[in-house]
């Protein structure tokens, strides 16, 4: 067991050991965040292969760049779970860690001889946390899913897209994301649990679970108020104008989301008259006209640039924003700023451009991560830890 | 402060008091969090509005049930922080306090004289989260920002929806659910870190940092290896196929990440020769020639139903999902067995359904929320517990 840190700029996760079977990304992304928030991250990886994800491209000189935006600042070990020497190596990893984390379909770690019940009776102090499709309890518990699936299966996708238009898919991993943080907080949770008994306990994180808790209002309003949310493009379901609208060339989003940020707006467009028709005069009236209140305000907008109307906006304190790509994200002052975009030296790849912690802590400097491992790159200093601190089953 | 509760079977947060400044979304799903982990959340609101969130609709019985789905199991009072008896009742809140969180513009609380700096001198152990929408640091910090506006520069609208249609809104409030899910990491790390020296800390929460964190491999991809993801309708960026299908009827997902899956789904679409064509011969392939496989694909899955399809693709254990509705999500039977749907007896608007805890521990039951609260309601309880177990600075 780690000895817990004291130092008080330390890292809230500083001396946590986790030992990390994840593989892709809801697991890796869930321990990429223990990583930044200080702990030691033991990724153990099968031998030849490794993580699925260092197969997934787009590759420079060969190293997978989906790969690395996850792994980054953790260590790597290839050990086959299925060979008996490799097993007590494991074991020995085991011995010293505060948390195991893995993302197989459920039953795998029970075939595998590392069930909660085996493991609890040995590593009493362990916490152990499972990230799977659907839990590991439930009539769907065995079915693999993938986070299309949860997204599809979730209810996020029937929201999501134009009246219209064809159902899309939310353009990031959000099924696996989203459950990757909940899957942080169930082990920061159970950290906080142990530190007043001293017992380990499961963490148990479906991400079709996380899919359901992310639906804000809809399920609420569903089974309680009737209706049934559907796309709606780019609008919001129960604020307008608050939405994406053309300008003369790229679009922009205003939040008017009460009657005097519209007076503003209108203020704004030059219509100052608009703010008192009787039709917009409440977001209740604005919203049941929405369709009209859209039309009259991109008449307006179709007269100037989004860059001309965003100045417009500013000045007038209206809540406005361009629509930007990820080539303006990354280089945004206000992004820059915050450290949200690290570089660390790679050895294969070169300058390797990470996002950073949005978790700011006072007094905690946002340390550099190391490079994501090579497979099995650390494996003599991780052995060597369980050599001399820890024994097997101690 | 609170006394630690010593019980093994008490939620992660028993005994944790939470003044909660929120309103909205953000910091509201935040300490709703909070609140399902075992917190006491005692919501300050300003007498006679409340929270904003308490005039959003849909209503039932004239109670919001957007502000229900997201304040159930919280408690609130309503103090004016500029008048100077509800100031001193405040101190005498934030004396038994372990965490405060607020979601004002920045500045805002240092105007009002609650500034961290100020704060920490009179309440050394206090844990303090802010979350707005650039941060407390940077040239855009002074500026209000909303769900959408964090969503359109962050960059996640840029890579959502179909390819010549125009930019569409994630149908959820993804720039506020993800920042409250940090927001709760923050408040948990900066609790561990009290946990050992004793200290307070600072947690400054950007929900534009929060976007960005969960571009996946998106700003990597562009930053280090060229290109910039754009809108891609409902394909991955890396994998195919792995995408949504139209059949006969209603779409479906299919995800075949690998050559064997591939392999698998071509014997279930009756057509295995597919999996030997050199167009398709690995994933690198399929992405190159995705079109023509979509449209190939398409067109054997236009001969039946969803429903039919998805029985065949079961059978071949082909990973596959309906896109379902949200009316379909709140009956499913895995999310039911999950108790992901909760339903509470509100006064005001009868049976009120929610989205429950997929934060799930074992040997903690997942307790029923109360309901959401009347704007004040618990005053005269959360009084006398300043009263009795408190004074203001001790």
């Amino acid at each position: 067991m780690a000895i817990p840190q004291t130092n008080p700029a330390s890292p809230p996760l500083a001396g946590i050991v986790v030992v990390d079977l994840t593989r892709v990304l809801a697991g890796p992304f869930c321990t990429r965040v223990l990583a930044q928030l200080g702990a030691r991250v033991i990724k153990v990886e099968m031998p030849q292969t490794g993580d699925d994800a260092r197969a997934f491209g787009p590759f420079v000189n060969g190293k997978s760049l989906y790969f690395a935006s996850v792994n980054a600042g953790k260590e790597s070990i290839a050990l086959d779970l299925k060979s008996p020497s490799d097993r007590e190596m494991f074991e020995g990893l085991l011995a010293l860690a505060d948390v195991l984390v893995e993302n197989y379909r459920p039953g795998t770690m029970e075939r595998l001889g590392y069930g909660w019940d085996a493991l609890h009776a040995r590593h009493p102090k362990l916490v152990m946390a499972s990230v799977s499709g659907f839990g590991q309890t439930g009539p769907l518990a065995p079915r693999a899913a993938y986070d299309l699936v949860v997204q599809a299966m979730g209810g996020i996708i029937s929201v999501t897209g134009t009246e219209d238009g064809p159902p899309v898919r939310v353009g990031v991993s959000i099924g696996d994301l989203v459950a990757g943080l909940y899957t942080a907080l169930g082990i920061l949770s159970a950290l906080m649990m142990r530190g007043r008994d001293g017992v380990g306990r499961r963490v148990d994180i479906a991400m079709l679970d996380c899919q359901v808790a992310i639906l804000e209002a809809a399920l609420t309003t569903h089974l309680t108020g009737g209706g049934t949310p559907r796309r709606i493009g780019s609008r919001h379901p129960s604020i307008a104008p608050f939405q994406i609208f053309r300008t003369k060339d790229a679009p922009l989003v205003i939040c008017a989301g009460n009657d005097a940020l519209f007076r503003r707006l209108c203020a704004a467009l030059g219509d100052p008259a608009m703010a008192g028709r009787t039709e917009y005069a409440s977001n209740e009236l604005r919203m049941a006209n929405v369709s009209a209140l859209e039309a009259d305000i991109e008449k307006t907008l179709s007269n100037l640039s989004a860059a001309q109307w965003l100045a417009a906006f500013e000045a007038a304190d209206v809540p406005a924003a361009p629509v930007l790509g990820i080539a303006e994200v990354a280089r945004h002052e206000q992004v820059l700023s915050r450290e949200m975009v690290q570089c660390v030296r790679d050895p294969v790849i070169g300058d390797l451009h990470l996002a950073g912690n949005p978790v700011k802590i006072g007094g905690l400097e946002s340390a550099a991560p190391t490079p994501p491992p090579e497979l099995d790159a650390d494996r003599e200093r991780i052995l060597a830890m369980t050599r001399s601190k820890g024994t097997p089953g101690s």
